[in-house]
């Protein structure tokens, strides 16, 4: 069976588990718990020397690290990943949005603020933080005004990956009251068969 | 013709002149100087609405951003990406650490001191890029010691975007003297055709 490497809270190893559920592909979970440095042990870092979670572990024993690589992988020839050429670029040109433009902002706001509960000694790296994760949050609001998924108008993994940490986007002190485009779009993802069966 | 929407420093328009370029893939490039703000005018947010260089412009007149969202698409079927779906799966943990781990850092570093001037302005931030700059160039550094590229042993789109920034990261005060095996690998991508041609 192949194993992933994950922790519960961030949303990059929520993808993974996500997908792989709606896909019915069974995987035994091996909690690393990176709050107690669990990720940069030697014996971790032989899995993924970037010391960083979710880590795949193949049937044959190869290891893939990368969320979004994780998905992609699984994903060809689903239905979670167009067969069109030009649609999966789309599909990757948001995945890496989501690594550059939105989860740097979003998602390390959440991780001070909601799992280390440090908001106070963060003040100021928080406060940097919210322009650029408000505009990526306009980048999506303004696609989802004409849009019903963020690719061929069919939930992909483009959703998976944007979902992860959109949907909890609060718990990192971004209002999601502005954009309402993204929030019908919250409800059309968490209306997908099996979503709400995931650990999180 | 299909159209480049490009600015000749930054690594990730490198990456995409490169890959046309050793395609043999004829393009029109079109000069957004970031700079100037050009790619943040109204007309520029049409065609890619997070505001960022590069964006390709199909002949069909489709739009698509993300450097590494655009060469993958360029080179599946060809020599520059592997046809085994676990390969081309490891080549996205590449390109998804490139854009994570190593351009936020090395890239950053460069365009504050080299491009803007303003090393001395900076100087808190660029301290903090150091240790996750170095920490990525690290991870480099240990793949390369085994391996000739950086997946399946042959030069794909991996080395082309990890190339892009990692050699010019001297102007980003990086000093890859530590690192030999990077060095050796600069030397055998700089040997692939074509490779002295391109604009940079």
């Amino acid at each position: 069976m192949i194993k992933l490497y994950n922790f519960l809270p961030p949303g990059n190893c929520y993808k993974v588990r996500l997908l792989l559920t709606q896909l019915d592909i069974p995987f035994e979970k091996i909690e690393v718990n990176i709050l107690k440095g669990e990720s940069r042990t030697l014996e971790f870092l032989a899995k993924n020397p970037n010391g960083r979670v979710p880590v795949l572990k193949t049937q044959s024993g190869q290891y893939l690290a990368e969320s979004n690589a994780i998905i992609f992988y699984f994903s060809e020839g689903t239905q979670f990943l167009p067969s069109d050429s030009f649609l999966r670029a789309q599909v990757l040109q948001w995945l890496f949005f989501e690594q550059y433009s939105h989860e740097p902002f979003i998602a390390t706001s959440r991780f001070w603020i909601t799992y280390l509960g440090k908001a106070e000694e963060y003040t100021e790296a928080l406060e940097q933080k919210r322009a650029p994760g408000y505009a990526a949050l306009a980048v999506m609001e303004k696609h989802l005004q004409q849009h019903s998924f963020f690719v061929g108008e069919q939930y992909s993994i483009a959703d998976i990956c944007l979902f992860a940490y959109t949907h909890v986007a609060h718990e990192g002190n971004f209002d999601l009251t502005g954009f309402p485009a993204i929030q019908a779009w919250i409800k059309r993802v968490e209306a997908q068969p099996l979503q709400i069966s995931i650990d999180r």
